[in-house]
């Protein structure tokens, strides 16, 4: 296995070290850049990362989750709004499931967001996880350090709540809120229970429909029953991993009309409450699991390397074709691939 | 680097090989229980899959994913009712989004399903991804192998593709039909260039609504547009990676209406054409990339258990609190974890 840390090249981190520099100075397009380059896990992002990550720690990172058509984006831009009014910057990382693979963003929040372009204390980024598994998890808890050391006061992590991975990036934020809307489709109904798991807030949105208070209602009813999910900073847990014990505390549900601004001073002072009793430990479970993700997601571009270039090429692709006709198990192909990388020394 | 294959516990073997051949004989139950292992990632499914791998690999593997809403489970259900009639054995695995981490099934489809609960060449289930990212596609991986081996004629892959890792496990079956339905909102209408890049096959359901026409001569025209993505069987692929030579054949735009069936026949057909021409071969870019999906997942897992288990454990936590608290960057500590393996042996 190899063993060469700070294998960034020399230009890369001479680059690396310009656009830091610059992005923490609040020039805005190095940090464009720099949140491309984490993007695309360029050997640049690695040199900027390894010197700005331990400038990071100070934000809140808050995930904003739900279903498609909730309102979400709607709910971040009324949150801004106010958040700047009271004088806080804000960065919004908007994961996009509008591409798996070339990513784009959502029209009508880019419009939205048009208002703020001129504004040194707002970021909006909008992100699409491309390429292997837990890519995702990786590149939005990367981005989310740079925009921290960058000194945003809240980080809003916005993911549609119909995927796992996209699940899984907001259940790992500071902060927690599911959003829900009244009067949704019965598949989307179905989806609550899983969400309602990863919640620290849940906000009903469109809180001017008939029924919100009633979907309220039958939300806090269903809170009691629902465990919080286990997050205990590691990635392979499973069900059984469950945080079995009660919470500590339910969490508030509340009714917010985002198209309006009604409800969300009340949103935001619940933010900061959260903040400031569950999450604002410098170690807490949140932090663990992005964390876990970042290195993990690194100790696989690492042995990917190891398999994809130079001269275990070769063997890897015989391998993997191997097990892709049914003649070698997956198993086998695993344990064969890390007995060379063994005898081979990394 | 650990190099012990064959690590699975006599008596999990056993167990295996029981369960394996009762399943392999038709007891559903047994069937069902291998599956239930798959999923936990239990020894049991190890051993079981060392030993039914190499009998899989003649199935075809069809992966159905779209927009919540579409009418996914629907029209599942109507071509295995045709399929069913013309005397082909189906298995449905449907990935349920209702929770990432507890699971469940979306009861509508259950109460559809009902109706072949005794049908011997029939097999339903849903499965919840959970765990470490990767898992999604690893264990549809694995379960479909099973079915496979089991001798299921097709086996469908329902997903939503509103996920990162839902789009890509539909997108890494044989043949991937990506549904769409006539007048839906503009958040889901953002999302369908994405998913038209994975697609082999798009179906405009609900084709009794107005629009159903139209729609599909709007996909045509935008599928003229659309590269195929690059599915080059490696898992760490970028956007890069793309496949930029014009597709052979620009996808067929079918039209259905699974509730009455019409325009199941022709899709069925159009199934059975992909797979003919496209999608038959022992090595597919489809085969290569569920296979690196298994091998990457079963790495994953070696590495995790060499970082979890035994005397390392304490050094794990301790560098995951450390980046946790910023005072180690992911990089330096991913390095640091893998140079403490190297130095001892695996």
């Amino acid at each position: 296995m190899a063993d060469r840390p700070g294998r960034v090249p020399s230009d890369a981190a001479a680059r690396a070290t310009k656009l830091a520099d610059a992005a923490l100075a609040g020039d805005r397009r190095a940090l464009a850049r720099l949140l491309t380059a984490v993007e695309n896990r360029t050997p640049v992002a690695e040199a900027a990362l390894r010197s700005l990550y331990p400038r990071a720690g100070r934000a809140h990172l808050v995930g904003i989750t739900g279903p498609p058509g909730a309102g979400k984006s709607t709910l971040v831009a009324a949150m801004l709004g106010q958040l700047r009014s009271a004088g806080r910057s804000v960065a919004v990382i908007a994961v996009d499931p509008s591409s798996p693979i070339t990513g784009g963003a959502l029209l009508g929040d880019r419009v939205r967001m048009q208002a703020y372009a001129s504004d040194a204390d707002v970021f909006i980024r909008s992100m699409a996880a491309r390429g292997h598994a837990g890519g995702l998890a990786s590149a939005t808890g990367a981005a989310a350090s740079v925009l921290d050391a960058a000194g945003f006061d809240l980080i809003f992590i916005e993911t549609v709540g119909t995927g796992q991975s996209e699940v899984e990036v907001a259940a790992a934020a500071d902060t927690t809120v599911v959003l829900e809307a009244p009067e949704m489709g019965d598949e989307v109904q179905a989806i609550k229970a899983g969400l309602l798991e990863v919640a620290d807030l849940v906000v009903v949105n469109k809180g001017d429909r008939p029924g919100a208070q009633r979907t309220a209602a039958q939300l806090r009813a269903m809170l009691v029953a629902v465990p919080r999910a286990g997050r205990d900073g590691r990635e392979g847990r499973t069900a059984a991993d469950h945080d079995d014990r009660p919470r500590p505390k339910q969490p508030d549900v509340l009714v917010t009309t985002a198209s309006s601004g009604e409800g969300v001073p009340a949103l935001l002072s619940a933010l900061d409450r959260h903040r400031a009793t569950s999450a604002g430990g410098p170690s807490t479970p949140a932090r663990l699991a992005r964390a876990e993700a970042q290195v993990w997601a690194i100790l696989g571009d690492r042995l990917r390397a190891q398999l994809h270039h130079g001269g275990r090429s070769a063997l890897t692709g015989e391998v993997m074709a191997a097990v892709a006709e049914h003649r070698l198990d997956p198993y086998s192909a695993a344990d064969r691939l890390l007995r060379d990388i063994v005898a081979g020394g990394g």
